[in-house]
């Protein structure tokens, strides 16, 4: 049985998600891989919880909000890098907090301090490693470290571990992607027959799109998931102002429509592809026209895909997983365990 | 830079694809994953190519056949046990014998004993672990090895790595597939009108279909994968004879065309699912009509795909991959570089 300790930074959505997954799936997880995961700690900017012990949600959180004021496990004024002293290397940083995709902190700050204790690291968020993927994948490597972030990189639906493990020793020779459900869930409806903004009023009140959708509809979400899958795929350094990006915000119905009438599906795509003449890659996020042969054709709805076109394994497309903040979690708890399980 | 050695049994049109993609791969190895991988013996019934240094295809096979009269690298009545003889544990076998779905052998053999010399082992051949997979896998696990075996669960298309890989920590709840490129390659032209005799004929004529298709065309070859898969997904000790198998073998064109009538197709699926009140999976395989909304409905010609039901990740389907021995190389490659790796 190997013990593995986690902390926590972030307390959202999926942080809460995370945290409640890992206790559902703790017994599983014993039986199943001999991995007695645990939380030590939850980390934020003004604190952390950490008792000493293993934590639960019901520790952290009281109503959906956090707990702090009397709860016995916090820590007012406890930095992040005050929880390592007297710790052992070999845990793993669970990175959920906000990313900010211009600075990348403060995960960037919080990965970083994990590898030079000597601690693996998974992420759910963006930032850091958009603004800083290559830095801090040097870093792990210098340590023999592991930095994964399935979470990031359309979460439960598996691109990373398709394009790195699945594909290992191809030559991936382009990448195409619908990596945000939100907008394919728009595109979906305007092909049958509503305008954009109905399409758009209607993914808010079905709580698919957020109050402020921006990201999500310029395209931003799309091209920071190219650009991480394509770094990572293909030891890349892309950074964000590299991809060429125009979303669907103000999409003409006629359009989508005009495409539906020919047998054809408007998608936003995400698509990384080597340049003219074997040059640098360019990666690009656009509204695209799709014929029913293309392997993402179907993918509908909220639904995701990727296909990967490689020299030795041929075409190789994944669609589905769950998009939610159970999906995002459970694409994390998938990533420590592959850290830490044994030979298979 | 790791040095890994490895023993290839069985240079069939695998084992030699296997070989000839090492080496157009060698250099890239080298720079992408620190990897120095070698064959330094192929392995026969009545004796190993060994010459004490990394072996190229030129040397054992010439104008496509095994070439050993007058081969200096040839060892006549060495048999695969000699072969370790003063060697390091630490490589990997390549096993791509003939599978004999009844006995096992003869990769039983050659998988156990490279165990037992600290040896981790890839298959392509699907006979030992159809008859022996608990015992290998527990033969594995006890000495800390690696048992892989992609390229005998439908080669390039990805499906214990999804099972097991990205979907870790996932309770599967469903494995659905069409895991055989040749029926279901009769089955779309069937589809298109065709009968079963003349869907068959051209199959053959093609190269698609091997002179006795009775493996493919009875089912046999997908029960094996799902099977293979089963077990590997969910540690399971299914057997052979515990598979409900129908083929496609003479099945009726107007069972396909009716179908295809009502907008729905005909497919080989190679199921496996909990029975009933939630006893031991049951595992099947026959000739199923797909509605269009299934994920797999759009799988066609030679193609395979295969889809996971999970609780925590939703549906996750996967779908193409090269169905050639170049694309079981690429499958065998890719095991062996996921022993090897580095953390990432």
């Amino acid at each position: 049985m190997k013990s593995v300790h986690l902390v926590v930074t972030g307390f959202g959505n999926v942080g809460r998600a995370f945290v409640s997954l890992l206790r559902e799936k703790r017994d599983d997880l014993t039986r199943r891989y001999g991995l007695e995961i645990d939380v030590v700690a939850v980390a934020k900017a003004d604190g952390c919880f950490f008792n000493g012990r293993p934590l639960d949600v019901r520790q952290i959180s009281k109503g959906g909000s956090l707990w702090t004021a009397g709860n016995p496990a916090w820590r007012e004024g406890m930095s992040f890098g005050d929880l390592f002293d007297g710790w052992e290397p070999g845990g793993c940083l669970v990175e959920c907090t906000l990313s900010d995709l211009r600075t990348g902190e403060p995960g960037f700050s919080y990965i970083s301090q994990a590898f030079r204790r000597g601690w693996n690291a998974v992420a759910a968020s963006k930032g850091a490693l958009v603004v800083s993927f290559r830095e801090l994948k040097d870093l792990a490597a210098e340590t023999g470290l592991s930095l994964k972030f399935s979470g990031a990189t359309a979460a439960a639906l598996p691109t990373l571990d398709v394009g790195m493990f699945s594909l290992a020793g191809t030559r991936i020779e382009s990448i195409q992607g619908i990596l945000n459900g939100t907008t394919n869930y728009i595109l979906t409806r305007m092909a049958e027959g509503l305008d954009y903004d109905e399409a758009l009023k209607e993914a808010q009140s079905k709580g698919i799109a957020e109050p402020d959708p921006a990201n999500d509809v310029e395209g931003w979400d799309s091209a920071s998931k190219i650009l991480l899958i394509t770094n990572a795929c293909l030891d890349g350094d892309h950074a964000l102002r590299d991809v060429h990006v125009k979303g669907i915000a103000g999409l003409s119905a006629d359009f989508v429509r005009s495409a539906a009438r020919e047998g054809r599906v408007v998608k936003l795509m995400a698509t990384a592809a080597p340049g003219r003449k074997g040059g640098r890659w360019s990666l690009d996020v656009r509204p695209s026209v799709l014929n029913a042969t293309h392997p993402l054709f179907h993918v509908s709805g909220t639904e995701k895909g990727i296909t990967f076109l490689t020299d030795s394994m041929g075409t190789v497309t994944v669609t589905g997983g769950r998009s939610s903040p159970r999906g995002a979690a459970a694409a994390m708890l998938k990533d420590i365990i592959n850290i830490y399980r044994r030979p298979f």
